[in-house]
């Protein structure tokens, strides 16, 4: 068949509209139709060429929902017309890494899909004239049709909006899924987020439902101290208008009468900039305190600090796609977004058709957007 | 009174042995006979002058056993006559630290620890002449008799040997604490553990009593190897003997039909040497891979990784006195040796009197040592 898409045909272009040829879903495989997709940093940054493992010409976007067309021979989990997300981190249930129950980065088909390819070591998208477009992230939702693995798509709810839900394939579980799977936030925490822009947001609100008391915001721009703030931010802390460092004013704002030493139970780094990891790993708690690094960094920086930080009981972690398992975690997501307990609208600032899928990157780096939303 | 003491007067200078001045214990103090003292490398590391926060003239020393002599006003849970282990992390139950339930890290008397002081900010050692002698970590156990607050002071059984267990005191609570209290390893777990000196050996052997699986040694030295064997271990890694990174050669020993990812659950460095520390992260498993520091770096040399290895799962830590709780955790660690669950004999390879205490440095400084033993 063919569908429309925007191809990432070279890093630093703007990605160009056009038809393109889809081969049938094989052995495993599902047919998509991508209803919306949220176009993230993760996009942007592979797109300029900054990424290393970049390919190209390739359909970008992993952060979609739609509707199953049809399937492959042998999948048995979905039909056609249920609702799914693509999963950028599928979840075959068979791996060491999933039956490990420590750990979300299932393995299956993790070396394929690092080389924009299926499982199967083919692509399914070309151009017309019969070249092979790669695969991104598995996902490619920047196509109004794809092909997936049965194992990488969430089956979701049929009443949920498809212009909402995209971002429950990226942001939404990042940021949330950081604070209750990685870092396991408890009631009464006191919390410090480095970077307020769509992935600091929703770690703000995963620290409110998680019952944190204090949520401090850290950002160089005063003017997205108002959003955070509707998000549960109760304190905010802008690092170029305090004297002395972003690490004292932490520690100062949680020291109380009986403790003296300060510091944040937990920390997240949702800005990708190495030194800021270091602030959030050194303004935690000593004896307790847990640094979660979000963001992508640039190709070979390097976090660094004193091994002193850790022997007095700091730990350094990650996260990647916020612990979540997602085809079991990412429909309860959804579920949580359709009851109220997790917002998502207010964030999507701008929605747009394919056509006008550049202008998404043009406000994500003027700043303008927190998530930018393509509607087929 | 007066009492016998090694007195370190300079950096860099043997000890003395002469005798000194000692006060009363104060309010909340415990007058202590030392029987026994392991020499450790943290002594050599302030001896040596390469301890920023080292003071002089003090009276080193932190790993001993003795029996309490005398107590002063308010001490309530120490009587003359009781044996107990010095602890150089305090165990107060009623700081923050303490009561969070979260760490060791007591911080009740933290500030005048750190300046050589006892917690009224004086010092109870002088010389003859009147002048000062700081304390070191609290301890002093390189004097025969020395003064403690009765909150780092761990009441012990009277049957055990003081010879021996003083070790408890600091390295066998640091290496076996690492692994059951900081790790939390599991039974059938994989390992590695970095330097097989006196705090790697006990690591290996927490590694047993632990369960582990696989057990994987790495030290520059394969004199180090047939020791570790008895303590546990199951492999061994001599990095210069290698082709290949170490990193790279411990996943592949870990490698498996089914797991083709490779990597320990669990590492520990045991070195201080911070290129060690990131092999040690980077050589545990992508998902779930826990890496602890142990190992005191010199001042100022920092850790640095790709913050991409804790994105994809592996979670950096560190640890002091093994997270144990003193007053709680020794005397359990006394009954473990009492039992026959810990070793610690075979590790005493040298036992001296106090006036021969400089001898403990020699053997160190050439690798002849795993642990010196002064016997008062």
């Amino acid at each position: 068949m063919r569908t429309r898409a925007a191809v990432a045909l070279a890093p630093g272009k703007p990605l160009e509209i056009m038809e393109v040829n889809l081969e049938d879903p094989k052995e495993g495989e599902v047919l998509v139709e991508i209803k919306a997709t949220g176009i993230c940093h993760t996009d942007e940054f592979t797109l300029s060429g900054a990424d290393p493992e970049g390919i190209f010409p390739s359909i970008l976007g992993h952060e979609g929902a739609g509707v199953v067309v049809a399937c492959g021979p042998g999948v048995t989990t979905l039909k056609p017309g249920d609702h799914v997300i693509p999963l950028y981190t599928p979840e075959c249930r068979e791996c060491p890494s999933c039956l490990s129950g420590k750990t979300n980065l299932c393995t299956a088909i993790r070396n394929t899909q690092g080389q924009g390819l299926m499982p199967d070591g083919t692509t399914r998208f070309s151009m017309l004239d019969g070249t092979p477009i790669y695969h991104y992230m598995g996902c490619s939702t920047f196509a109004n049709h794809t092909v997936m693995p049965e194992i990488a798509l969430a089956k979701v709810r049929d009443d949920a909006p498809f212009d909402k839900i995209c971002y429950i394939g990226c942001g939404v579980t990042t940021g949330i899924g950081a604070v209750i799977n990685t870092a396991g936030v408890e009631i009464g925490s006191t919390a410090a987020v480095f970077g307020l822009g769509g992935i600091g947001l929703n770690v703000i609100q995963g620290l409110r439902m998680a019952g944190a008391d204090m949520i401090i915001g850290v950002d160089l721009n005063d003017s997205r101290a108002e959003m955070a703030k509707k998000f549960g931010m109760t304190h905010f802390v802008n690092p170029s208008k305090i004297e002395g460092s972003v690490v004292q004013a932490i520690v100062d704002l949680t020291k109380t009468e009986k403790d003296q030493i300060g510091g944040v139970d937990y920390s997240f780094d949702a800005t990708g900039n190495t030194k800021v990891m270091r602030d959030a790993l050194e303004c935690s708690h000593r004896g307790w305190g847990v640094s979660v690094i979000i963001g992508v960094a640039p190709a070979g920086a390097e976090i660094s600090t004193r091994p002193f930080q850790l022997v007095t009981g700091r730990v350094w972690k990650g996260t990647a796609f916020g612990g979540a398992k997602g085809r079991t975690d990412v429909p309860k997501f959804v579920d949580w977004y359709m009851n109220g307990k997790i917002e998502i609208d207010s964030m999507i600032t701008h929605t747009m058709p394919l056509e006008r899928i550049n202008e998404a990157f043009d406000l994500m780096h003027r700043g303008e957007s927190i998530r930018s939303v393509v509607i087929y």
